[in-house]
């Protein structure tokens, strides 16, 4: 046994089954349903060849097309291997034993994760008895915050105009959204970094750019609070972001129309999923996201996820306080859902 | 200013120039001259319509394809985001502030900065006058040891005899063998994990196999100190390794004839090329690895690698005590060496 003491308890974090090739119905992981554009793929053949080279550890092009997308400056944004490590990123840059970070209790598993394996104590306000946020709890708690939005896996989205009063209650702390699913119709709080300088907003091409199997992630704040986090960038991985998926990253921003097209079609796909949810019988929380939470009544959550999975349908439960009567269903394509809907009806014996 | 203050000194790491497309011949990176094989550029178009789903996060095709190859079980593999990752999740399960590290003075910059990162203590062994690694040094030294071998940027192997001395001596302690340049001539250190549960393997697909700039590592262990590091792993970023780029190693070690082909092509033209600068009045340490690192006789080493740069040619210099009089020079295609060969002769006039 030579890993430290301290790590010995480290938790595991579960990821949703990755059944591939087998006919399962994805709805566990909220992949997208529809496959990157044209370009990403001339975009990565493009770069085959040239994989003896070391990649722009700058990401350069990339950062310059995400910048001309959202109008912002290329210094203003920074590209990761995954939101995840640009949430890693932010949690060391401003969190450590004697830093806390506050987050919702209910919420995307790796934050705790990255908080334990840093000995970074974490304060967690419980969302509300209707699983949403009440900005109130944050304002001027004095810690780093950290929290999705639309936040995971309940949907919820707190308005702009409410995170900008966190940030402006807490000076002197950074406030992290993180808006990995913001592309369904949520607000995005972008346009607060060029007024609070303590915001930092963290994205993914994992849910509406169709490349979860390409790790990248982005994140936008002021100037000087991306070479903050440059810093320690640069003292851990300054090459994550490898050659096809800075390359794919490119093309997709260039084909940003193909990618927000299919977010019209998956929110009409979630408008239709959770009406026939509520027909069914569950209740359904509001969500803004590529997915909805929801609690069967007629049936444990997690029978229902078995007897879906046995269907060839996979959803995501978890065995948790407050959350394990619910399920959270990924929104794929209409005809998915309506496959959903068949199996629904099947196991419930049409209502 | 939101950086924790302890990290606010934090040193950059200073990669080498990354000029592209602008007819530069590359020795400054350790890249291969090569292109990767048929079969990589085949598996990444493959992954590419594919990128809508996440990639294997346990990376089991990949750990199996080495683990075949290298005559290892697959729970004695790790894959990783480039070796640079690997040795991180090492650095952070084995060292902290109250567990310091043990290193060559003169080695890989990426060892310093993970260390100043978390506040490692190191402990800075010199090399010898002749910039060989005494393993006498690190016998019963009672700390985590880590060195690459061959030590970068010298190109000097201890022996694996040697390297068992110090895992034998150091039985508390995981001595992280860094063969990032094993190929091309070394003696691998990997017999010793079935003997010694304290030897970790860091291996990368940067410089043999063609991949610097697809980013993949991987090293190896004995089960029980791989399953620490995946401790570290899971807790951090675990889809850290691309579906395209599990697909290119897996290619890649199918392809292993054609990268080692390659390797021997390497060796040639670094024997030439150690002759030719020796017959320039270079002072060149022995190396076995795909770089030589030589000292000039009639002109400073900084002065030389500018005016290389002017004629197109980028070698490595590093304005720091012991080093400042030498150069790191990639070994490339026989054809770049002549180049560097004819640049040199023209610089000093032909002797």
């Amino acid at each position: 046994m030579f890993l430290l003491e301290k790590h010995r308890s480290l938790p595991a974090y579960t990821p949703g089954d990755h059944e591939e090739g087998d006919g399962f119905i994805r709805l566990n992981t909220n992949e997208s349903p529809y496959p990157p554009s044209p370009g990403v793929k001339a975009a990565i053949a493009g770069e085959a060849g040239k994989l003896g080279y070391y990649n722009d550890p700058d990401c350069t092009a990339l950062r310059e097309a995400l910048a001309g997308l959202y109008g912002v400056k290329p210094a203003q944004v920074i590209a990761t291997n995954g939101s995840d490590e640009l949430l890693y990123f932010a949690f060391l840059a401003f969190a450590d034993e004697t830093h806390p970070i506050a987050l919702p209790d209910i919420t995307y598993g790796y934050y705790d994760l990255f908080a334990a394996a840093h000995g970074i104590p974490l304060v967690k306000v419980p969302l509300k008895a209707d699983f949403t946020i009440d900005y109130r709890d944050y304002l001027g708690i004095g810690k780093t915050i950290v929290f999705p939005n639309p936040n995971a896996p309940t949907g919820y989205v707190m308005p702009a105009e409410q995170v900008a009063e966190i940030a402006k209650s807490n000076p002197e702390n950074v406030i992290i959204v993180d808006e990995a699913y913001v592309d369904f119709g949520a607000e995005t709080c972008l346009p607060l970094i060029e007024e609070y300088p303590n915001v930092l907003i963290v994205r993914t091409f994992s849910k509406s750019r169709s490349m979860a199997g390409a790790r990248l992630g982005y994140g936008f704040a002021c100037e000087s609070l991306i070479a903050e986090i440059e810093t320690i960038r640069n003292a851990i991985n300054l090459y994550s972001v490898n050659r096809m998926t800075q390359a794919a990253g490119v093309a997709a921003v260039k084909e940003n129309d193909y990618y927000m097209a299919n977010c019209r079609r998956i929110i009409e796909a979630r408008e239709y999923t959770t009406r026939m949810l509520h027909e069914q019988g569950f209740e359904v929380l509001d969500s803004k996201a590529n997915f909805v939470f929801a609690k069967p009544k007629a049936m444990a959550a997690g029978v229902l996820a078995a007897q879906l999975r046995e269907r060839g349908i996979l959803v995501r439960h978890w065995e948790k306080d407050r959350i394990r009567d619910y399920l959270r269903i990924t929104i794929g394509s209409m005809q998915e859902m309506q496959a959903l809907e068949c199996a629904i009806e099947m196991i419930f014996g049409r209502a």
